[in-house]
Order: C-alpha cells, then sequence, then structure tokens
C-alpha cells in the first residue's frame, strides 16, 4: 500500500468553499486503476492544515495516474482556481504502508 | 469519524526498531471500542516523519479510551523505552472527517 497526503494550508473563511471543490474532485477518482480510497480530514486545532489523502494499492498506480490524463483533467481549471482559492502553503508526502490493523 | 495521526521523527538508526515496537504495540487496540484502523506510514524521503493514525467511530470514543487503564497500559513501558528511543519530536493532530470515499 503507498499513501499520498496532501497538507493543505485553508483560512477559516475559505475552508466552506475549499470542502466543498475537494469534495467535488474526489467523485472522478473513483474510476482511477488502485486508488481504493480518498479522504478529506479538517483540522480541529488553529494553525493546522487539512489532510487529503489517496491510498493506492502500490506506487506503480499513483505513477500511473499522475501520467494519465484523468490527472490532468483533475488539475486542469476549476482546479486551478481551487489553487488561487487555497493561496496557503501545500505540502506532499508520500508513505509506505508498515502495518495496518483493522478492528 | 475522528482522526488521530501521530507525526513522529525517528533517526534512520532507530527505524527499524521503532517500527518492531510500534507493531508490537498494536495488538491490544484490536479490543479498543470503537477505533477500527491503525496504520503506520513510513516515510519516502528523508526529513519526512513516521505517521501513526488511529481512526475512530468519533471523538467520544477516543476520550473514552484515552481514559481507560487500557491506554494507561499502553504508555507504560516498554512504550516509555520506546519514547527513549525516539528522542525526536512527536506531533499529534486531530481531525474530523469531511469526505470519505472508497472505490
Amino acid at each position: 500500500m503507498y499513501t499520498v497526503m496532501n497538507r493543505i494550508a485553508v483560512d477559516a473563511a475559505h475552508a466552506p468553499a475549499f470542502e466543498t471543490n475537494v469534495v467535488h474532485s474526489f467523485a472522478p477518482l473513483r474510476q482511477v486503476p488502485g486508488l481504493y480510497r480518498v479522504t478529506l480530514l479538517r483540522p480541529t486545532q488553529v494553525g493546522q492544515p487539512y489532510v487529503s489523502s489517496m491510498e493506492w494499492d502500490d506506487e506503480a498506480h499513483f505513477r500511473a495516474w499522475m501520467a494519465s490524463p484523468p490527472f490532468q483533467d483533475a488539475h486542469a481549471p476549476p482546479q486551478g482556481q481551487l489553487r488561487d482559492l487555497l493561496g496557503g502553503a501545500n505540502v506532499v508526502e508520500h508513505f509506505e504502508t508498515v502495518a495496518d490493523q483493522r478492528a
């Protein structure tokens, strides 16, 4: 399993529009091979970023998506407008799964 | 849903022992009410932390666990030794789920 987390600083005033845009952008991801979960997590403390996560079967599927037309579509406007809306810092981190235990 | 992420800086030399200890600490968490998933994610880039996540049904279950004997057990030695082993920074972040889409 391969997880890509995007840590996104969002001004409180822009948070509702940000959430709406991100949730809207999730729908087409349902069709992406090897991507089995996407989440958007809202911070509970001031100064903490939102975290948007993508959980992949493996890194190869993530790389294939990055090179695909659907990825280009997802990063054309209105995503471009979304980026303008955000303005703040945006840090992407990649992880390999060591353990994944479910109840 | 309520997610608690622990971002943990670990020296490369200590990483194998750290992973072993964390995975060992996960086993008793299977019994915790309202906790449906725990993960340990390994960084893929230098300077990036490990991320240990707990996914809860809601914040109330997390708070109940924090106040319970199993939590105290989990933070007695050898967890105390684990903390000594880590030495580095350890940042805990709490999140509310905005969206959770699965393929």
